[in-house]
């Protein structure tokens, strides 16, 4: 590791630097005459980065490529692959999640769900307790929501994933969900992931609306922290200056994760979009970037839908956006899973 | 209200506009042939905005100045005055906040908090549940933080602001703390701020570092919403494209803030600027552009910090600010609370 | 056309709206009772949105789709196909657009010319004047760079495309090039859009690093306007707050502009991306999103350009590249021009 | 200086760095036994930060404090002071600018014209040639607004500012005009930086909407490099995510520039806010942070204009906006040149 020191520190300051050094079991050796750069050798440690970047008297840490965390993609290590009911997300398989926003009514939820599965999803979504702007809006129906997507689950096989908000609702929350799902709005909620890491369950993590990508491993980090290897990155947008799409979808962060981390990358066209009609080309730019699978938005009829309609795709657009991604997969010989059922006998990418 | 709604609405998408309308007691009249423009007449609900904004008919709420919300400044509201010991936020009042960013050791509180109130702080503010990126930086001591900060107040006679980050420590908490600080990366977290508004406390409400405006007085809504009138709002700069600054202190939305709300509003130039060569001029930017008061990271030792050392000002520096503050306010016939002393007979802004 | 008006407007300022209206041969009719929602009808006219949006009285044209502009996507208006030498942008057709950032020596630029020929490319690109931010940078070679695109226009049959910064060198430049490209800043350069306009040769115009999609269709209207329909747009990446990557690429407007305008839309992944190891799954994204055709920026040895060497891609990879548009391109019965010729037989995505 | 270079070089790629090295009399020493740390000691030169930079063996240049640019603050430069007319910027002394968007008629132009000279402004600002982002917007009166602008010049003694877009009208701008501006579309345009710097007039330079300060300051490098040390850097606010205001200001770039350059800052707080009413809480703040003038649009009769009404500022508005900065310069022993003339003998602070 390779840390920048301000300058012209005093004693006190430069032995804050060198008691973490010893802490860590790192030897240091200052490279300039002006002794701002220091080399610091020793056993790898993924608390390093974080204890010298807390510093004062550190201004940068310039490499760190010795001194991985949990997150980085390292010479031997190999994808992680994350497994939920039917979905497997990573190395050379991906998954469809779709399903409604909000969980609105019994009867809408399985007529999704049964649409979805038979269209290529292999789990479905849906916000039992959903994150609000305003305390005037709809708030979800909180447990009765979790017992419907539990009978969802039962009569279709999808696995569920849905939403956690706080970290008192982790273990009500669990006994419904096969994964949780940390939305932007929480996705620096230290206290919530802590919750989701024990959990041991998978972990569907999106990215915050103006994260950075270290940000966004490092919230990984805190569930990784816990013991739990199970998180599934995914892009959904960040805030841009201009209000065509509600989100900028950032596929060069789907492509650097690929590149950065052994997790696997899913992406969100609808939240990004926000707009129905920018959703197909979304969800196949996304996967042409590499991505390990998508979440998408769906609902027969959404102009009903009690939050985000001008986004939710209908089902048979869905169905179509399910043969993209079969046929965008194969071009770098990954699968989907669970494989499309086909008439014809070969996926084919509908115009 | 004046609602745009979605072309060729079908019969039940109309009838889930007409639904709410009649819900909230708003008569409807279509004001255009194509039935798009529909126009709500009726008693004033804060609830209005966002129930039609949930509606995926609506394209937009084009106008809501007669259903305003709880924050919103309406002709015959009084600015809310928050007072938290023996600072004053708002009407023709500013107060000071100042400390560490965390609270590191009993010795080193104590010597800031008796110098921030000598050079004119009414609260000292001092992290003991700290928000951190990584989960391998150094979280805040916790339970001892608060026991440290009690003391502070008991020593000094300063209000004690601290940050809450998980709604099951708000009661401990507030056993410690005069207000609540909610941080930027907490604002959209709903369950704490429904906790904290549930308490009654003062809340000092910072903006999320991508959060719009409106964004920021939904937040304060959720608070006002459980009957907690006592919010301060807290500009701490918005996420940028240039690194020169942490953040970019958005003083345009200071002076938007004191048209649009009654609530006070207060400056952080230190998490703005990420550097203290520039927390001076911030700060009196925010207070010329009309802000109640100011947040102010100080600190003896600035190097030796364990986090955010590079922004905290040292105290001689702070008390220059206070010094500015008050002449700054007397240009408005606005007042510091309390008072500075001035051996000269008369604030003076150095130079 | 409806315009939203400013509330309590004067005569003179009404007078200021209906003056336009008349000279635009459009009838008025407000639609209620407040007269702040005015409908306009009557012919046609691409002035009509830009006249009413100068106007202060007016707040806001909320609907202008009955008075398209010259780039917009009308009911009978077929896609511009663009051909420049053997390049064809549009409809089911792309091209690839490759070469140096700038031209640096004829032995270096005709090497880079055969082989991107070879490996797929239909047009050169290479600067002659280049922008740069600091004034002590390298320029370009300028005359003598032209000459050198000149002769590998002879030696290879690759059309050149290369900027122009200043209006005065549309002449000379255009002598040299068989498309103009305007750079992302000059965007905004209304005489140079003007210039290039009159000259009748086709125009790469590239978005600015912070335009709305708007901003980009109404620079490309300034050529238009001048009787030149051969606009090829290009998303190269918007400014953003994270810099992993240079910039962040905008799939979502490559799929917006493709429903927006008849015009065809390119991807340049390496301006955006910045760094050469992301270019490749960039250019699959922004092709899998609809563009009509890339430009990538090679080199056969990368660390040893003046400018922008990081992102410059290898010749081996960016054959690679070729073979992943043609792919990607088949899967909607698209065409790479020319195509590519296989020994396989067919065209194959590596990985 | 201190280089950063890329890992692995090869020898070519190393001399291209040492060639330039050489090239501008700087020995070199590698710091660390990697090689990618090089540290470089001769004569300062302005080019030579840039030269590296454009190498791509460098990775960054970490340090260039020995080499600074034109524009850059140093020990031994003072404050460069601009006087323009009657105007001073710089130093202890700042003046106002104001005036309409765009010249409209010659009873117009002189009416504002002796208004604002009567409420304080030393310049008049207004457009002959405005830059305009649709082709069918009024692009300004050109040659006759030029010849009304010195009309208004010989009636009142204001000098005069007005933007010139191309580099064609230097000349015939220059003749009517005492200072150039340069407006944000057009920061980027080396030609006509180049050009106005050879006029050796004053630049009023504004930052593009999403420059970084370095290139704000390159802009600015541009002019001097030309032998013209009278630029003016405006910050006229950036594009942000949310539309409350037109753009953000971004004071924390005027606390920064005044410590990294020499030359003086001014703040258009009207094309920051794009509204009328926030154009005076953000006057103050820009002072507040050490702007030395502001630039503000004032109308009779914002109502009529034919671009940008809704931000012109009323006369009897500036002329508080005028008196409120007489006593903000004063807290800082700083003077608006022309003093305005108080009949009560002393500014004051109105609200």
């Amino acid at each position: 590791m390779l840390l920048r020191l301000r300058k012209n520190l005093g004693p006190s300051e430069l032995e804050s630097v060198l008691a973490v050094a010893r802490d860590l079991d790192l030897a240091t050796r200052f490279l300039d005459a002006q002794r701002t750069v220091l080399e610091l050798v020793g056993p790898a440690d993924p608390r390093a980065r974080s204890r010298f970047e807390d510093l004062a008297a550190v201004s940068a840490v310039l490499d760190s490529s010795d001194q991985p965390e949990l997150v980085d993609r390292t010479r031997d290590r190999a994808d992680t692959v994350v497994h939920i009911a039917e979905a497997v997300f990573g190395g050379d398989s991906a998954s469809l999640i779709a399903g409604p926003c909000a969980v609105e009514s019994a009867e809408r939820l399985f007529e999704i769900a049964a649409s979805v599965r038979a269209a290529g999803a292999a789990l479905l979504r849906g916000g039992a307790y959903k994150p609000r702007t305003s305390p005037h809006s709809f708030q979800g129906l909180g447990a009765q929501g979790l017992a419907l997507l539990a009978e969802a689950r039962a009569r279709t096989g999808l696995g569920i994933v849905t939403e956690v908000l706080d970290p008192r609702d982790v273990e009500v929350v669990g006994r419904s969900a096969d994964a949780f799902q940390i939305g932007s709005r929480s996705m620096a909620n230290a206290a919530l992931l802590v919750e989701v890491g024990k959990s041991g369950k998978p972990v569907l993590l999106k990215r915050g609306l103006a994260a950075t990508v270290r940000e966004f491993l490092l919230a990984a980090e805190y569930v990784l922290a816990q013991g739990n290897p199970n998180v599934i990155l995914c892009e959904r947008g960040i805030r841009g200056f201009d209000k065509f799409t509600r989100n900028v979808l950032d596929v060069g962060a789907v492509a650097h994760l690929k590149l950065a981390t052994h997790l696997p990358v899913v992406v969100d066209p609808s939240h990004a979009a926000g707009r129905a009609d920018l959703v197909r080309p979304l969800a196949r730019a996304g996967l042409a970037a590499g991505a390990d699978g998508l979440v998408i938005e769906t609902h027969p009829a959404p102009h009903e839908v009690h939050s985000d309609g001008a986004q939710a795709v209908s089902l048979p657009l869905f169905a179509e956006i399910a043969r993209d991604a079969q046929a965008i997969l194969a071009l770098d010989d990954r699968h989907l899973r669970p494989t499309l059922y086909s008439p014809l006998g070969s996926p084919q990418l509908g115009v």
